[in-house]
Protein backbone atom coordinates (compact mmCIF):
# COMPACT_ATOMS: atom_id res chain seq x y z
CA UNK A 1 0.00 0.00 0.00
CA UNK A 2 1.28 3.33 -0.96
CA UNK A 3 0.59 6.56 0.17
CA UNK A 4 -2.63 7.87 -1.92
CA UNK A 5 -5.68 9.99 -1.83
CA UNK A 6 -8.71 8.17 -1.69
CA UNK A 7 -11.70 9.90 -2.44
CA UNK A 8 -15.22 8.69 -2.17
CA UNK A 9 -18.04 10.17 -3.98
CA UNK A 10 -21.71 8.96 -3.05
CA UNK A 11 -25.31 10.31 -4.03
CA UNK A 12 -27.71 10.70 -1.26
CA UNK A 13 -31.31 10.20 -1.40
CA UNK A 14 -32.45 11.49 1.63
CA UNK A 15 -30.54 9.14 4.29
CA UNK A 16 -30.02 6.20 1.73
CA UNK A 17 -26.86 5.82 -0.41
CA UNK A 18 -28.56 6.01 -3.93
CA UNK A 19 -25.23 5.66 -5.28
CA UNK A 20 -21.43 5.29 -4.60
CA UNK A 21 -18.28 3.19 -5.43
CA UNK A 22 -19.55 -0.09 -5.06
CA UNK A 23 -22.80 0.60 -6.50
CA UNK A 24 -21.09 1.62 -9.71
CA UNK A 25 -18.84 -1.15 -9.95
CA UNK A 26 -21.84 -3.59 -9.31
CA UNK A 27 -23.35 -1.75 -12.72
CA UNK A 28 -20.36 -2.28 -14.96
CA UNK A 29 -20.19 -6.32 -14.08
CA UNK A 30 -23.80 -6.27 -14.71
CA UNK A 31 -23.29 -4.59 -18.32
CA UNK A 32 -20.26 -6.84 -18.42
CA UNK A 33 -22.11 -10.15 -17.48
CA UNK A 34 -25.36 -9.48 -18.34
CA UNK A 35 -26.90 -11.01 -15.41
CA UNK A 36 -27.40 -10.25 -11.70
CA UNK A 37 -26.11 -13.62 -10.12
CA UNK A 38 -23.21 -13.56 -12.94
CA UNK A 39 -22.03 -9.46 -11.74
CA UNK A 40 -22.28 -10.84 -7.50
CA UNK A 41 -20.10 -13.61 -8.57
CA UNK A 42 -17.37 -11.58 -10.60
CA UNK A 43 -17.27 -9.46 -7.46
CA UNK A 44 -17.19 -11.65 -4.84
CA UNK A 45 -20.44 -10.43 -3.22
CA UNK A 46 -23.79 -13.11 -2.56
CA UNK A 47 -26.47 -12.71 -4.81
CA UNK A 48 -28.95 -11.49 -2.25
CA UNK A 49 -26.62 -8.63 -1.34
CA UNK A 50 -25.66 -7.24 -5.05
CA UNK A 51 -29.53 -7.78 -5.19
CA UNK A 52 -30.20 -5.79 -2.64
CA UNK A 53 -28.02 -3.08 -4.11
CA UNK A 54 -29.56 -2.75 -7.67
CA UNK A 55 -32.70 -2.90 -5.86
CA UNK A 56 -31.63 0.61 -4.29
CA UNK A 57 -30.37 1.69 -7.11
CA UNK A 58 -33.42 1.50 -9.10
CA UNK A 59 -36.20 2.51 -5.94
CA UNK A 60 -33.55 5.84 -6.05
CA UNK A 61 -33.92 6.96 -9.51
CA UNK A 62 -36.72 7.89 -11.40
CA UNK A 63 -36.37 5.13 -14.13
CA UNK A 64 -35.01 1.70 -13.23
CA UNK A 65 -30.84 1.14 -13.47
CA UNK A 66 -31.48 -2.18 -14.15
CA UNK A 67 -34.06 -4.40 -15.77
CA UNK A 68 -33.93 -7.97 -15.03
CA UNK A 69 -35.80 -10.55 -17.48
CA UNK A 70 -37.68 -13.49 -15.34
CA UNK A 71 -35.71 -16.99 -15.55
CA UNK A 72 -35.69 -18.48 -12.13
CA UNK A 73 -34.95 -18.27 -9.13
CA UNK A 74 -31.65 -16.88 -10.00
CA UNK A 75 -31.47 -17.54 -13.53
CA UNK A 76 -32.89 -14.52 -15.81
CA UNK A 77 -30.89 -12.23 -17.50
CA UNK A 78 -30.03 -8.11 -16.40
CA UNK A 79 -29.24 -5.27 -18.26
CA UNK A 80 -28.49 -1.80 -17.24
CA UNK A 81 -30.92 0.95 -19.24
CA UNK A 82 -29.94 3.83 -20.58
CA UNK A 83 -30.66 5.87 -17.15
CA UNK A 84 -27.92 3.32 -15.91
CA UNK A 85 -25.47 4.19 -18.62
CA UNK A 86 -25.92 8.12 -17.90
CA UNK A 87 -25.84 7.29 -14.32
CA UNK A 88 -22.33 5.50 -14.48
CA UNK A 89 -21.21 8.01 -17.01
CA UNK A 90 -21.76 11.17 -15.16
CA UNK A 91 -20.19 9.15 -12.57
CA UNK A 92 -16.89 8.39 -14.13
CA UNK A 93 -17.08 12.38 -15.51
CA UNK A 94 -17.34 13.72 -11.65
CA UNK A 95 -14.65 11.33 -10.51
CA UNK A 96 -12.11 12.21 -13.42
CA UNK A 97 -13.23 16.02 -12.72
CA UNK A 98 -12.45 15.62 -8.62
CA UNK A 99 -8.86 14.33 -9.43
CA UNK A 100 -8.14 16.22 -12.13
CA UNK A 101 -9.58 19.68 -9.90
CA UNK A 102 -7.00 18.35 -6.67
CA UNK A 103 -3.91 16.65 -8.64
CA UNK A 104 -1.49 19.42 -7.39
CA UNK A 105 -2.73 19.99 -4.03
CA UNK A 106 -2.74 16.36 -3.53
CA UNK A 107 0.77 15.97 -4.27
CA UNK A 108 1.69 18.63 -2.03
CA UNK A 109 -0.41 17.20 0.99
CA UNK A 110 1.58 13.80 0.06
CA UNK A 111 4.96 15.08 0.04
CA UNK A 112 4.06 16.29 3.91
CA UNK A 113 3.31 12.82 5.23
CA UNK A 114 6.23 10.86 7.10
CA UNK A 115 7.94 8.60 4.31
CA UNK A 116 7.03 4.62 5.03
CA UNK B 1 -32.11 15.46 4.81
CA UNK B 2 -32.52 16.23 1.53
CA UNK B 3 -30.92 14.64 -1.65
CA UNK B 4 -27.58 15.82 -2.11
CA UNK B 5 -23.67 14.73 -3.04
CA UNK B 6 -21.62 13.50 0.23
CA UNK B 7 -18.08 13.82 -0.88
CA UNK B 8 -15.57 12.42 1.22
CA UNK B 9 -11.40 12.65 0.43
CA UNK B 10 -9.02 10.91 2.61
CA UNK B 11 -5.19 10.79 2.78
CA UNK B 12 -4.02 7.53 3.44
CA UNK B 13 -0.42 6.68 4.89
CA UNK B 14 -0.23 2.83 3.44
CA UNK B 15 -2.96 1.06 5.01
CA UNK B 16 -3.45 3.99 7.67
CA UNK B 17 -6.04 7.17 7.05
CA UNK B 18 -3.60 9.81 8.08
CA UNK B 19 -6.23 12.75 7.70
CA UNK B 20 -10.44 12.27 6.94
CA UNK B 21 -12.88 14.76 7.56
CA UNK B 22 -13.42 13.74 11.15
CA UNK B 23 -9.92 14.28 11.39
CA UNK B 24 -9.81 17.70 9.51
CA UNK B 25 -12.48 18.57 11.75
CA UNK B 26 -11.02 17.79 15.12
CA UNK B 27 -8.12 20.31 13.95
CA UNK B 28 -10.01 23.08 13.49
CA UNK B 29 -12.08 22.10 17.06
CA UNK B 30 -8.39 21.69 18.51
CA UNK B 31 -7.28 24.97 16.76
CA UNK B 32 -10.39 26.68 18.02
CA UNK B 33 -10.69 25.18 22.01
CA UNK B 34 -7.11 24.93 22.53
CA UNK B 35 -6.82 21.40 24.18
CA UNK B 36 -7.86 18.39 22.97
CA UNK B 37 -10.12 17.57 25.98
CA UNK B 38 -11.99 20.97 25.37
CA UNK B 39 -11.84 20.09 21.33
CA UNK B 40 -13.43 16.24 22.07
CA UNK B 41 -16.07 17.86 24.44
CA UNK B 42 -17.21 20.09 21.44
CA UNK B 43 -17.14 17.11 19.01
CA UNK B 44 -19.20 15.11 21.34
CA UNK B 45 -16.31 12.79 21.42
CA UNK B 46 -14.05 10.66 24.41
CA UNK B 47 -10.80 12.57 24.94
CA UNK B 48 -9.16 9.01 24.28
CA UNK B 49 -10.47 8.64 21.20
CA UNK B 50 -9.52 12.69 20.16
CA UNK B 51 -6.22 11.64 21.71
CA UNK B 52 -5.64 8.72 19.30
CA UNK B 53 -6.64 10.19 16.58
CA UNK B 54 -4.31 13.03 16.88
CA UNK B 55 -1.72 10.79 17.90
CA UNK B 56 -2.61 8.73 14.43
CA UNK B 57 -1.96 12.24 12.32
CA UNK B 58 1.21 12.98 13.91
CA UNK B 59 3.08 9.96 13.36
CA UNK B 60 1.58 10.21 9.64
CA UNK B 61 2.97 13.42 8.97
CA UNK B 62 6.92 13.78 8.87
CA UNK B 63 6.15 16.88 11.23
CA UNK B 64 3.61 16.51 14.56
CA UNK B 65 -0.02 18.46 13.38
CA UNK B 66 -1.17 19.40 16.91
CA UNK B 67 1.69 19.85 19.99
CA UNK B 68 0.82 19.87 24.01
CA UNK B 69 1.68 21.18 26.50
CA UNK B 70 1.52 19.30 30.01
CA UNK B 71 -0.60 19.97 32.51
CA UNK B 72 -2.00 17.20 34.21
CA UNK B 73 -3.71 14.08 32.68
CA UNK B 74 -6.14 15.98 30.25
CA UNK B 75 -5.80 19.31 31.60
CA UNK B 76 -2.69 20.57 29.15
CA UNK B 77 -3.20 22.62 26.24
CA UNK B 78 -2.77 22.09 22.54
CA UNK B 79 -1.94 23.88 19.53
CA UNK B 80 -1.81 22.91 15.74
CA UNK B 81 1.09 23.58 14.44
CA UNK B 82 2.04 25.18 11.37
CA UNK B 83 2.47 21.97 9.08
CA UNK B 84 -1.05 21.58 11.07
CA UNK B 85 -2.17 24.37 9.14
CA UNK B 86 -1.15 24.01 6.14
CA UNK B 87 -2.41 20.29 6.04
CA UNK B 88 -6.23 22.20 6.91
CA UNK B 89 -5.27 24.84 4.43
CA UNK B 90 -4.52 22.03 1.36
CA UNK B 91 -7.51 19.45 2.63
CA UNK B 92 -9.60 22.62 2.57
CA UNK B 93 -8.95 23.47 -1.05
CA UNK B 94 -9.22 20.22 -2.12
CA UNK B 95 -12.56 19.75 -0.77
CA UNK B 96 -13.36 23.51 -2.44
CA UNK B 97 -11.81 22.85 -5.77
CA UNK B 98 -13.29 19.20 -6.12
CA UNK B 99 -16.70 20.47 -5.22
CA UNK B 100 -16.60 23.28 -8.14
CA UNK B 101 -15.03 20.59 -10.21
CA UNK B 102 -18.30 18.70 -10.18
CA UNK B 103 -21.26 20.91 -9.80
CA UNK B 104 -22.36 20.92 -13.54
CA UNK B 105 -22.24 16.64 -12.98
CA UNK B 106 -23.88 16.85 -9.37
CA UNK B 107 -26.78 19.06 -10.86
CA UNK B 108 -27.20 16.27 -13.35
CA UNK B 109 -27.46 13.12 -11.61
CA UNK B 110 -29.40 15.02 -8.67
CA UNK B 111 -32.27 15.43 -11.36
CA UNK B 112 -32.30 12.25 -11.78
CA UNK B 113 -33.05 11.11 -8.62
CA UNK B 114 -37.11 10.04 -8.20
CA UNK B 115 -38.41 13.06 -5.95
CA UNK B 116 -38.55 12.59 -1.88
Amino acid sequence: MENRLDFKLRVLRGDEIALGPGKVALLEAIAACGSISGAARAMGMSYRRAWLLVDTMNRSFSEPLVITSPGGSKGGGASVTQTGESVMAIYRAMQRRSEAAIQDDAQAILKLLHPL
